[in-house]
């Protein structure tokens, strides 16, 4: 099959005619329809995230989307020719084994979420990275439900995701983004008030503050601003290291709660949203073949919306 | 009734002649048979503690055990001559109203826990503060049973009382104490492990960790020591701030865990532990009419255990 293979930090991506994957006990073999192109990917390629890759040659691809073409052996619950979304963690395809940006690839079964009717293949490669995420962090961290009172930090893409996330679960959503230019799309989409820094949102009465940005500052901002006996769910990761105040985070009894990737069900989750309208990831189309050209527009902040690479099926 | 008096920051205490409190809708007098010497009194008697004060005078005292002396209209659930703990929050008798430091004293009903048979009073009184912030912080924030492997910081009064609590519901305690002369104590109690730094107890999976120190670096420590997904609770308050890594708390998914105080229950769960022998604290009795002298011995630092005041009762 063709792979595009990354051999060695700093150097590009080269399209390659490697052997298929064979599908051992409890793993799936899915022929890809599409793959996101992501910002860990670049982070791989230039090295600053390169300790997690798993040995080198590997393919890239971590955001991936196909349907079953074999399964090994024990394998139940999939048949050959289910639609899937590849669940895929830091131990998983793409990272630590061959991933996505290849014409097939391996997955274990345990980390393959159906897509529901009417999702499409590139919404749904989204769903498990950006989406998961942001899920994971309001409704699963988070707890965040219908009538939640809920502040979120940092609008940008999972920020934004977030919102969505949220307004749709029936929360009454508030939120800092220091960026004013965003503040008529997040009240477009149902966000009740926006400031630029979370101090504002310090008479709330938030039950849970959500930091998407993570400078540090926003950590102790939200640990300050939150309500007693509340929730700081911490997805952002701007600066490494956070002053907060222990005093307040202990005599309000603050839970501050970290959030990474996610589960099966938050990918579910997100697919579930998307499938009945109320999300829709933005996304920019880029042949396979092009996927290194894809990787220089989103380095050069080029890309709108998120990249996924579309592989054509030719009836195969 | 004869009850000592806080009548100005710097001022000594006055034993003076005082109405009788009168119960209002829902609250209950207490005859006051015991009461705790606490080092919060002696912030509130030189100023550092004194904005968390109610209107002066006031009496002091809100580690207070007695006998249900009148019950206003409504209360219900308690009978005269009930043997109650009062569970005083900084909303209660000692520090917004009057407190212990009197003959009688007026709590509302809801602030009542029944004290077990074979408890004494002076116990029930050791009860309300110190045992119940290390039973809330272990048992109901913590999460601590029969065979989490928790990690203690800090083996001071709080920390110890916290390794007898962990003990005694089966779980597998380790320790960072950095005054090794309390380590072989610790041991006797039942501690399996103890060393100086929380850093050394970073490979032994530990589910969850409690900061009963609280200096900042113990906090940080604590979060890179614990396990993946686990739980740290701070309590301890020696320094207002923490510099913490974010990176770790997200990348690890480790929750923060603010604890202070605790609830009826964990005052209940401390009497039961009393009642069967589980804990029991140390206690100098003083005097009712030598509160002062009491004083002046924690302020010296040659208090002996809990100095607890001694109500004599003559058949009252």
């Amino acid at each position: 099959m063709k792979a595009w293979y990354f051999h060695e930090v700093g150097k590009p991506l080269t399209l390659e005619e490697i052997p298929d994957p064979v599908p051992g006990p409890g793993e799936v073999v899915i022929r890809t329809r599409a793959a996101g192109l992501c910002h860990s990917d670049i982070g791989y390629m230039d090295g600053t995230l390169a300790s997690l890759l798993g040995p080198l040659p590997i393919v890239l691809g971590h955001e991936t989307a196909g349907v079953v073409a074999e399964l090994g052996a024990g394998v139940t619950g999939f048949r050959v020719g289910d639609r899937v979304a590849i669940n895929a963690d830091v131990d998983g395809p793409g990272t630590l084994i061959d991933g996505g940006f290849a014409e097939k690839v391996l997955a274990r079964a345990r980390e393959l979420v159906r897509i529901p009717d009417g999702v499409d293949f590139d919404q749904a490669a989204t769903a498990t990275d950006a989406g998961r995420t942001s899920y994971h962090a309001v409704r699963t961290i988070g707890r965040v439900t219908g009538g939640t009172r809920v502040g979120l930090i940092g609008l940008g893409g999972l920020g934004m995701l977030g919102a969505a996330i949220a307004v749709s679960a029936g929360a009454e959503v508030h939120a800092a983004e220091i960026n004013e230019d965003v503040h008529d799309r997040a009240r477009a989409i149902g966000v009740r008030k926006i400031v630029k820094d979370v101090a504002e949102l310090a008479d709330d009465d938030l039950e849970v503050i959500i930091d998407f940005a993570g400078f540090g500052t926003t950590t102790a901002g939200a640990i300050d601003a939150v309500r007693r006996k509340g929730r700081v769910v911490q997805v952002g990761l701007a600066r490494e290291t956070a002053t907060i105040s222990v005093q307040n985070l202990v005599l309000k009894e603050v839970q501050l709660l970290g959030s990474v990737t996610g589960s099966n069900a938050d990918v579910a989750g997100v697919l579930a949203m998307i499938a009945d309208g109320t999300i829709s990831a933005e996304v920019t189309p880029v042949p396979f073949t092009e996927i290194p050209a894809g990787f220089d527009r989103l380095i050069r902040g080029q890309a709108h919306g998120r990249l996924v690479a579309h592989f054509d099926d030719r009836g195969r």
